[in-house]
């Protein structure tokens, strides 16, 4: 289960409360690129949209802590970040908001849709 | 087609787009509320969730700005706002989202889950 005790949740609504743990610009964004294969704190600053280490090593906390990422040390210096059941159960509204940008925002590029929606 | 020239896109990438339209804890709510019945600036206030008018008139405009709800006078003094075809779209996500809330979210409480559903 998510970790209550950790969120200010507005209401008892499960969308805004879900809002409360996801609803920003960066979440999703980590989440795909873990979706992508991309594990290391150094892999997601690489991204195009320019995420800041900081607000990148506050997301990875949050997250953990809200059980939607596992850290994977692994032997290495650096750790892992991947991605729980409970996140994976949102691989799908992910597609679905980019196959929504697709149709609707002009000049978006997708490398990686096909190959998501090929896992499922 | 949504305004691309009133967004500032980190990206290409079709997810993070959307994010940059609708990713931050308050629009999916207002859009919530709409789907419910609610039209009007002071009904959206009444949400428990505790929107600010500031907060409120920002996200009115920049969604109206993106075609994603229109203003509705119907001879009234305060407008109405209803969603476009194009933000109706986005139902199927909320829906799924709500449902990720209530199976990992503990006490989560939803009167209108049931209802848009059955729209479907």
């Amino acid at each position: 289960m998510t970790d209550p005790a950790s969120v200010a949740f507005r209401s008892t609504c499960p969308l805004a409360s879900v809002l409360d743990i996801i609803g920003d610009k960066w979440t999703l964004v980590i989440m795909r690129d873990m979706l992508a294969g991309k594990t290391r704190f150094s892999e997601f600053l690489d991204s195009p949209e320019g995420l800041s280490p900081r607000v990148l090593s506050q997301r990875l906390s949050f997250l953990e802590s809200q059980g939607m990422i596992q850290k994977v040390q692994a032997g290495r210096t650096h750790p892992a970040y991947v991605l729980t059941d409970k996140a994976m159960e949102l691989k799908e509204v992910g597609i679905r908001l980019a196959e929504w940008g697709l149709r609707h925002i002009p000049g978006r590029v997708s490398p990686y849709l096909d190959k998501f929606r090929d896992e499922d």
